[in-house]
């Protein structure tokens, strides 16, 4: 359906199939008339496109609609079950994957636990033999996918799918996701940092208005993904939103894994949190626990992240003054127990920065929680496949006869 | 020349002239051949699309190239003499005016002093009064004005060109610039706050290749223009880069003017420098006074400076690790006293930030020093006269007979 070769030309671009495929995904033009307004196009070359995209089933007529007089135009619409694409959301206990329609809407979504730690090799077999599940129940086979989103909690090498010095992920280093997924997917496999997916997913579903928007997850360390522009910012190496190890005030008694002093997720990180409790007599292992006590009252924990949440407020000051996103949305394990956390973070970071930065700046929980990934995975590889530069690319005017 | 009536459809994109525009502007195609396989278009398209461009002045014959066999391909060129913009960086007691034709090239620059304070119509009427002696000085008069490129030290009202509460430019908060040129010049003006345009005029200079940059104004005050995507980011509310009231770490003591403690500027500012010479006995009023005692040797300055290097260092840690940009560029009049400050900003920067968000960072000197803003606000000026969709409404096919 969407397999194509690729040609040397640029695609048609304004013009093109795909140009006009997401005038009508996004609801901008819905019409022959509509399309050709809109693109500047002849109506026959208009004719000619939507042809092409009902041709490849990725556009259906949707029926007519009420007119000034004569016959009602055709509306026509996105098909969303075009195909499928697969997510996943890896973390280092946890993993969340789903197989998703071309609107990102989940057709099965499940939840599991993963020791991320036991290797490529291992993990990524029984990830694909739960997709091979996962599509069954969806009624759908290995030929309808388009493409594969993953998240991993690792610094990944922009472009090539490889964690990069991945310190949770043992054996991992350089290995190539999408090369191991090839054998068993015609498709294109993406991979990125889970931070970032996260932050894809809630400005996809939630946040679509606004052009700038950090995610902060807040679980047993501490990062941060940027969306700049409607986009994810990876940074020149891929490690933007790395905020964990930046400096705070009056913590030089503490000292990071990273080797430095006074970094915030020395300070304020689940693990650190944990560490506090357990040395105070509590029972907490990981950042769930910690989580766990908050929510029993214990006051303790209550009021321990409360402190972390000044402390990231006042490095989130620092982040508001610098990149003036229009919202921050705190998620994560800890994110999650957020009334207390994110009380913290605003009365700091709101006092810390600017009045003109933080005069329409909303400081809000993640509405996604711990879907926020999956979510985000599948969107980033939907937006790959039906960009209208690759739709240039398939769907070629004429039809192909095969 | 460049005038032409707006139209109600989208621009035709890849298709049209200002794409065609773009490929021999750029360089990467410079024959008709060339053009159609860049774009896909048909030769008898292109050679309209050309023809037209020719027509307005945009495009000339630049003679043949060597060829395998046969007739040599006539080669296009972008003419940049078709028009000029006019460009002004705008500080708080100096300023910088230039006449640049349209690759950003000052056939004219003068650097005056300023008293920006004298309110609007005083400073603009007098920069008006240069202006028509620059153009005369290059030869041009009000009708080859393609566009107006202001930089001004306050934040700007995104896409209106009018400064919002402007601590140091009394009587200008809310005054509309290119309301006020428009009955000078049909042409668009564009204002942005200062260190956007210095970002700008930096990277497009000497950082073509780097996609994410900051560039860090080291004066009176302390601010960051920043260029993410190869593009200026304004952040929500246009105010994003104002580093210099982030909270460094152990100065809770310094008050700053925004109400808050231990702000960065407060610290490392020109004023807050000169302020502490004074206090030492030396003569020193304004940050150009600190660097001249750095100049002259005297070690108090140079270890101030160099102080207030590291204070810097610290908060841009905490930026690289954000952002992850791939160059640091430092300007402004303290910045000129390079050596120290740099030594200061890299001996902590690189010391606080992870391994892999500097890894291939560099950190360097501006090197347009006081011409970076003016120079950025003549490009600002000419990407937005030759964007394609700009080229689109005005250079239609067939060409217009007046």
């Amino acid at each position: 359906m969407l397999t194509g070769e690729r040609t040397g030309t640029d695609g048609t671009g304004a013009g093109g199939a795909g140009r006009v495929l997401q005038l009508i995904r996004e609801g901008q033009a819905v019409t022959r008339a509509d399309l050709a307004r809109r693109t500047g196009l002849a109506r026959s070359t208009v004719a000619q496109r939507v042809d092409a995209l009902i041709a490849h089933q990725l556009v259906y007529e949707a029926g007519g609609r009420a007119s000034t007089g004569g016959r009602p135009p055709t509306v026509l619409a996105f098909n969303e079950r075009a195909g499928v694409v697969l997510a996943a959301d890896l973390g280092a206990t946890h993993s969340r994957l789903a197989v998703a329609d071309l609107a990102g809407e989940p057709l099965v979504e499940q939840a599991y636990d993963l020791d991320i730690a036991a290797g490529p090799a291992a993990v990524l077999e029984w990830i694909q033999a739960r997709y091979e599940s996962l599509l069954a129940d969806a009624g759908r086979g290995p030929a309808d996918v388009l493409g594969i989103g993953v998240g991993i909690p690792a610094p990944v090498a922009s472009g090539r799918g490889e964690p990069v010095a991945p310190p949770i992920m043992p054996g991992w280093d350089g290995f190539s996701i999408p090369r191991w997924f090839a054998a068993h997917y015609d498709a294109p496999v993406l991979v990125d940092n889970d931070v970032n997916i996260m932050a894809l997913g809630e400005h996809w579903t939630h946040w679509r208005d606004v052009e700038h928007l950090l995610y902060v997850k807040v679980g047993t360390g501490i990062g941060c993904g940027i969306v700049a522009d409607r986009h994810i910012h990876r940074g020149a190496q891929g490690a933007a939103g790395d905020i964990g190890h930046i400096r705070i005030a009056g913590h030089d008694d503490v000292v990071c894994r990273c080797g430095n002093v006074g970094c915030l997720e020395a300070v304020a990180g689940g693990r650190a949190l944990a560490h506090r409790l357990t040395q105070a007599g509590l029972e907490a292992k990981t950042s769930r626990d910690v989580v766990g006590l908050v929510r029993a009252g214990e006051p303790l924990a209550i009021q321990i992240v409360r402190d972390a949440g000044r402390h990231l407020g006042e490095v989130l000051a620092g982040a508001v003054n610098f990149f003036n996103p229009g919202a921050v949305v705190v998620g994560g394990d800890i994110g999650d127990a957020h009334q207390q956390l994110l009380a913290g973070v605003r009365e700091v970071a709101i006092r810390r920065s600017l009045p003109m930065a933080t005069r329409d700046l909303r400081m809000v929980p993640s509405q996604l929680g711990d879907r926020a990934g999956v979510v985000g995975a599948a969107i980033m590889v939907i937006e790959h496949v039906l960009d209208p530069d690759a739709i240039d690319r398939v769907v070629r005017t004429p039809v192909p006869l095969t």
